[in-house]
């Protein structure tokens, strides 16, 4: 079963902290232990994780990317979003975490954050659960 | 079981699109919903998932990748390949896929690759599917 | 069951083979057929693959991403360690490998890294095993 989670952004480029919004999937999935396997079906977004506690993480991580990609560099792709793709497979499309008890495992720090790097747009998030024996 | 995907390369670097090999590889294995992992087991090559409608995506990442991780650096490792390593550790070795009635779950504009970044070679990726229950 | 593997670092940022450790895990588990998965529940260290026969290969890796991300930019975040949050956003909290005849599936030079950022520090690995049909 795949599940369904949209992410609505509203910049050009964010990071987007997702958390709750798995936890409330993984909850409603019943599931106890396993694998939350996390998938972006998009190609200019992607998922990481990182602090969610100081919101200027995220911030520096899009900074960063901007300043290492820049958005109007000399690209062959004429869409004008070249520079989105680029870091869409550099950060990765996807993301797995742990599931015990019912809970995702993060460490203390760690949110799920979904990567915009060509919005705002309405997106979503593909989440699949593998289960332990 | 882990299933072997042949990929030949016939640049120093280029992102090869392999979405048809996998989605083939998937059919034989008859295995209608779960989890698809791919892995490339070299040190100088990964996998990302991107846009392959416009060949140009692919350019583009390749062309980023080469700007910022310069073959010509100042490196420790002799064997003139260090760039390639740098990239494969970026990118990463692996990707995993969803499966839902015996296809790959991409979105509309996906296609899995597989980076070359110390070709040309013969290289191989490693498939192995978990099922759902 | 999720395991946990404890992991020294003596750095600020230093890639440390953890190859063994997983192995040696993996051996404990007695599971013969599967997917090892490996998580980093830190948001300033990542996890990757690469090679870990010639050791400054990993110097390299260090290097580039000190380079690509200075640890003195200008960042919002105000702990001092911004650069260590987006490079493990980069590299990723995550890896997986294959598993088969209870041993690991690695490329002939590839070898499992404990990706510290801020160091140095006493992290863990989380390991977490789906066994195949």
């Amino acid at each position: 079963m795949i599940t369904e989670i949209s992410v609505k952004t509203n910049s050009k480029n964010a990071l987007v902290d997702i958390t709750e919004k798995i936890r409330e999937a993984v909850r409603k999935s019943g599931i106890k232990n396993g694998i939350c396997h996390l998938y972006a079906p998009h190609t200019t977004a992607a998922i990481t994780i990182n602090e969610n506690y100081d919101p200027s993480v995220g911030v520096d991580i899009v900074g960063e990317m901007n300043k290492l990609i820049p958005m109007n560099g000399h690209y062959q792709h004429q869409e004008g979003n070249a520079a989105a793709h680029i870091k869409s497979a550099i950060i990765g499309s996807s993301r797995s975490v742990f599931i015990e008890n019912g809970n995702l495992v993060l460490g203390t720090w760690q949110g799920i954050f979904f990567c915009e790097f060509d919005g705002p747009r309405r997106r979503k998030v593909l989440m699949k659960i593998v289960t332990e024996d």
